[in-house]
């Protein structure tokens, strides 16, 4: 941030659905931001957003982000297979990085755009948003305030209300990678110690195409962590009643756990039974707030020159753990995370 | 709206807590209005909020708004003893008017200032926000659907977690004008028939100051309505877990009820027992989204021409359960609201 | 009890409904004690039940039990209008007594015949078994033990799941004092304070046959209490969902809550929604639990020499407040209990 | 049951904590049993339990029970290592037969004694109590109905409130066969599918005697079902705020979860927070009508000449998933039922 500026100037890459979420609550929900400019390989789509938000310059390049020096920071929201590229890029042009979850499926190309990222000196924010939601981080809280003891189990239940398309489960890296790393990264996240081992157990019960396209709907993931805790998650692509997220950490002084969130706490009872609402529909309504808030801790690492909750190096460690799991379901063995 | 713009141009009358938290929502949380001054009789107050929200004009005296052609609507956040008047005022310059509860305690005034507004043609909403709160509106919906029945019992608990100053009670209007007003309105709103008599006992049990102010800080309110329905509203001025909201209609089909609002749902286990988060503490978090969404429909009224939800009319009768209710209470006697 | 035995020896009087729960409680689930005999004036109802649970002797008239001389306590389970006397001719011989609820509906008859239980020195315990449920027990302990403060508001919900037939609520006294006088019994256990004056708003709202036999179905009292406390209380014949039996005390240091009974804490989550369990049918589903511990405690008194916690006078304060909110309702106003 | 009784004649058989629970039940829950005689090794223990119950004989030696020709059925409540030699004797002499779990933990010895059962034609219910929970019978009869669709994800969280006495884990088994076993069975019940794979993860985190012992005191297990679902159950040995045992089946329709049961639904709101009960200590509180239920069961299918719905084969089937659990800990790799 200049010196004569009050706010944090920022580029936004990739206008499709996760970056107009970002540029929407930059603009309107972190008066620490201003948009300067945003970018996408559709020049529609770059046009249309910044009309709405009256970001003055739209563009289908994002190097005229890169280059313009008035940009404090860009935000990474273009396709998974550019991240690492784009991470390099803006590190050698001096921009703060915010990117969206995964930096890469390989990962030498994560090393090298780290790398880049340290050689550059500038601050680099990894997309785990759910670090930012209220009930999971009143569990992390109270794991580190030692309410709950020493963490012994963690129980993660994370179901999607409906599969993405095929063409997307085709590229994804499948579940492990593109939807149980969310889990994964969340489970360091409570239990504050490191997996070592993982075991997945996973099926096709939900669409055989799924399952012809090489990935798995359904699984369980048994992680062991360095602190000797056990952990398992439970992952659908397809829950009925929506988008299905809880976690429990028990220990030696007790447990903490969460339920779901609903959109009100209306119960109707009537002959048939007590009915209470369904849980928030799919992350867009239930991780509202949790993008918000890790945008604007992006925007007070940059201005108060702090580092960032969630950094590269934890998006590799989830990506490890991802591999690790999708190695064990494929051999049907536990992984250590070492072999990785 | 004149025909040139896409968007409602609003003077905000009053830079206190309420006239903030209305200004920050237009400036930021509803991209149809654009606030183009902000008056209040405190300059420094409007000049600061002007600043932060980058509002064009602040001034000191409400009548520039008036006089300002370029807008079409005024939000009264100003002291109470001000709003019939400035409605007044502002019908005559043919604003669309947002007034926040109550018009006045005096029901002259009020029919006056509908005179006003009738006469005007102009647009008025009255700012009893509870309305448009998902949990209430979750209740009024599953009545208005014949999910409860016919309407036969009606529960409201509405505690607030610490009194307001003595300064403020002395002038408040009494309990039943200032709180209570609140959950009349809701009683109509969920039972959906007018209150016909009321029958109130309270006591002063949390501050004697409060009784020397010739208030009281507890009461139980017993409604008749229209279709033979009776409800029971119970309010304090302390709760110490925080903010109290819950309502709950019994009908001949079943029952709808509502509970609190917290910020998380991590819930820990200890050898103790089974702990959950406080209620939300006040009205400014518990009710955050229901100020949005209130302000949300006033412009979108203006913008359609449609007619506001919530309408003088309203207004006046929760005023008059009101009076009907502090009369009952000074004489211990169920009070007819044609009394009034 | 004779210096011989180990046991409490009984006789139930009233083999109907009520009759041949305790009868049951006492055969199967209190070790303590022994049915030597059970009557009533329909014969094969007391043979019926004497040869279900070995009871030695059935008999028409219960004098029968009161001559003889191995009894040491009589259950009253007879019908309202034979309580009194009843209670009169086992105080004369010397029997201690357990009578269901009314004793009677008119309070000379109540003062006289708690007199004659005065004049013999036995004991009488009377039976508002909802004071040995555990949820509305753990309201009155934390009460007592200060974990809310100072009671302020009390509410009580107060539904049945279908009124009762048209030939009892003719002859119930009205709903006061059939049905509401246990949440009278229950207020002042609650609270721990003595109730002052009722107002009761009703009407008749499930059946217009209930209107025509000169009761209403549906109502709201207001308590207030010596201590400056307020109360509420709701209830209906007719809860289509079940039985609604709710409680809350509310004070100066927090409140304490509880809901209804299920059979069951299954959960399901589908398409259209959560699903649970409805509460437990009725009285004899809800307050299993609460029979057995009422009877458990009026042998242990017999057994130990010590008071019953729910006498006599207990049963008249109740029905005063029955009758207070009788003529409140008749005459629509407040009415002290001084009155009655 | 002989033509001219219209009840059970019992023998029980062992006189220790699960005994006399049965004994008990027997005695005053169950109008259609009499218990005729109790055995146990220490004669003081049968003789107490029998004057307490009435039971005419008491004996040191259970041979006396089973040459007694009025006995029609035996309760099996011995030490784990007799009961496999109890249930063949008991079947020689034509004895319907209730054993508590497991039969044995060699499989062969199993095998051995049903097909004692078998040869004699003698009914044979083993205690799997759980099946008889009123909150894991509605998740059985909701799968079995179709409410959650097909079963994709089991989840069962089972953890007590304190670990056993090391000088019990030496002899016990070691978790999966002692503690787990009653999960494995339940999955079977809840899925209604055999499982075909088990993966077991476990450490020791509570008592590093339970270690040195030979055993672990915190388990994850993986189950695979032949129709593809996947389980996951978690358990410790001590959850200090008492004993946790919830279970969940998520499906293609939806999902079907329990919580814990509570004394009471008494929740007090303070300044700290929002406070409600324990869960139910033990398996003594938590299950005590589930003992009722299954022992009533047992009786009822003498009575009526049906068979048991817990058989011989469930109790072997639960004890195999158990061997292939312990074999999955010790070698740290899934490990298919077929392999035992």
């Amino acid at each position: 941030m200049s010196a004569q500026r009050d706010f944090i100037t920022v580029g936004v890459i990739g206008a499709g659905r996760i970056g107009k979420i970002h540029a929407e609550n930059l603009a309107y929900r972190i008066p620490d931001a201003r948009i300067l400019a945003i970018a996408d390989i559709q020049p529609e789509a770059a046009q249309q957003t910044a009309a709405r938000l009256n970001i003055p310059t739209a563009s289908a390049d994002y190097h005229d982000l890169l280059n313009n020096k008035d940009i404090d920071a860009v935000i990474i929201c273009s396709a998974t297979d550019t991240h690492a590229r784009i991470i390099e890029e803006a590190s050698a042009a001096r921009k703060h990085i915010f990117c969206e979850k995964p930096i890469d499926l390989d990962l030498k190309r994560i090393d090298q755009a780290l790398a880049a990222v340290d050689r550059a000196g500038v601050k680099l924010q990894v997309g785990f948003n759910r670090r930012y939601d209220s009930n999971f981080r009143a569990i992390h809280e109270a794991v580190k305030a030692g309410k709950v003891g020493e963490p012994h189990i963690l129980r993660i239940t994370s179901r999607d209300p409906a599969p993405p398309p095929i063409s997307y489960v085709k590229v994804s890296g499948g579940i492990f990678l593109d939807m149980t790393i969310h889990d994964f990264d969340m489970a360091r996240y409570l239990v504050g110690s490191e997996v070592t081992e993982v075991y997945a157990a996973g099926g096709v019960l939900i669409d055989p195409q799924i399952g012809a396209a090489g990935d798995i709907d359904t699984a369980a993931v048994t992680l062991r962590f360095a602190n000797g805790a056990i952990g398992v998650i439970d992952n659908s692509r397809k829950a009925v009643y929506g988008y299905d997220q809880r976690a429990e950490v028990f220990g030696s002084g007790g447990a903490v756990s969460t339920s779901n969130n609903a959109a009100h706490t209306a119960v109707i009872s009537d002959a048939a039974g007590v009915h209470g609402p369904l849980p928030l529909y799919f992350f867009l309504e239930r991780y509202t707030d949790s993008y918000i808030a890790e945008m604007r801790e992006f925007i007070d690492c940059i201005k108060n020159n702090t580092a960032p909750s969630v950094t590269g190096v934890d998006a590799r460690k989830a990506t490890v753990i991802g591999l690790a799991a999708r190695k064990s379901a494929q051999e049907n063995r536990p992984v250590k995370v070492s072999e990785i």
